[in-house]
Order: structure tokens, then sequence, then C-alpha cells
């Protein structure tokens, strides 16, 4: 059973190379420009600047054959399935960020401190919900 | 641009149509069971009882086409683009939701709170972080 992702735009990043992306978000994440695929764009128009926003991204360089995997790469401490894990090496490698929207233009927007790699797919963007 | 997402499972509620389902997570939410399918088994058999998970859902009755929508399904307010809303029906309705353990079979778990209807497939579990 299986379902087709849409990629809704793409993130340009300075991060080349996923080594450089640390294990979990941190203060040293650069800021990134997410381009919006045309057919999407009327989707962003009202995302405001200086708003907290979830992305979705796909980690398309990530294993998607593991099941079990050590955890946080710790290769010391015992295999655990992977769904106890943050492991981007899964299933379905998609990731989850939160971001501060800094600025919006027609089909784009700029966001601070995203960890992923250049040229990562954006599978959707989600106001955070005020507690 | 796309990918092909492989559910891991299935949701076993007791809300059958999606009109029962609540605009947000609320304290009337039922608890579900989490059928795994046989090739990610493995990966659940770590969860612990009573932690804390997001959990992943396709909504599959949703929308796909929609790209501007009513914010919470209010007419009388203006359109907004979808991507400054929850709404579920966008271009990758997923659903990301947070709930707890109960418990844990070798090939199900029980959880806590979950605003999904009855048959709707399961992308991924991820553990939440502590803060």
């Amino acid at each position: 059973m299986t379902s087709t992702l849409r990629f809704i735009g793409i993130i340009h990043s300075p991060i080349k190379n996923i080594e450089d992306c640390p294990l979990q978000e941190s203060a040293g994440a650069p800021e990134v420009e997410v381009a919006i695929f045309p057919e999407f764009i009327e989707g962003i128009k009202d995302l405001q600047t200086g708003s907290e926003v979830l992305l979705l991204t796909w980690l398309h360089k990530a294993d998607r054959k593991v099941v079990k995997c050590f955890p946080r790469n710790n290769r010391d401490a015992p295999v655990v399935g992977v769904f106890s894990t943050r492991s981007p090496d899964r299933p379905n490698p998609i990731g989850i960020h939160t971001a501060r929207v800094l600025s919006v233009s027609a089909n784009s927007l700029k966001v601070s401190s995203l960890e992923v790699v250049d040229q990562t797919p954006l599978i959707d963007i989600k106001p955070v919900l005020k507690k």
C-alpha cells in the first residue's frame, strides 16, 4: 500500500553535504531559502513574516530499507527499532522542522535555522498551533 | 517531482466518519489500535508503554487539489493560502499527532487520543524529543 507525494518546493541551503548536518536542530543552523513550485505558490501568500511554521521535508538521501538501527549513530549501544529513534534512515524519511518565517516573496520564503542539505524537497508548510 | 510513500500500518478507530473528527485534537479523542504491517514490525519493538510519540498519518480522504481554502472551515472569512492553515485538504495530506503509547504487542500498539478516521494509513512513528 502506497501513495504518491508531490513535492511543493525545494530548499536552497548553504549545507552542501549530509555530514555537515548536526543530529538535531541547533542554534547554529543556517537560514535557508525555500523555493515554491509554480502550481503551489498561491498556497504561501498568507504566510506572515515572524510567524512560526512547521516545515515537512523529504530527506531524499535517506536509506529507506532501515527498520532497526543504532540509536543516534552510537555503535556501542544495542540496535533498536527505528520507530524509537529520530534517525533520518527510515521507511518514510519525512523531516519535521520548526522555523521562523523571515520573509515571503511571490514564489519563495526565507526561514531561520533549518538543518537540511541543499536541494532537499519540501512536502508541506503548516502553522504552529498556539497552545 | 514526486516520491512514493510506503504505508507502515493502519489505524483502527471507533471514528467511522470524517464528519465525526473535531477540528483539532481534543480531550474527547478515542484510543485507537495501530496495526503494523509485517515488514515493519521490527521497527516498533523498542517502543515504551507510557512514552509520547509523534504519529504521522496519511489523511486519505483529503482533497489534494486545494491550494486556497477557508480558514477552519469558516466560510465567512476570506480565503487564504492553504499553507497558512491546518486544513487536511492540501497537496500532501500528512497528519501529525502527539499520542501516548498505552500498550505494545508484537505487531500493533494502542495509543491515546487520536482524531483520525478508521482505516487511516500510518506513515511513521517518532519519539517526542524531550526539551
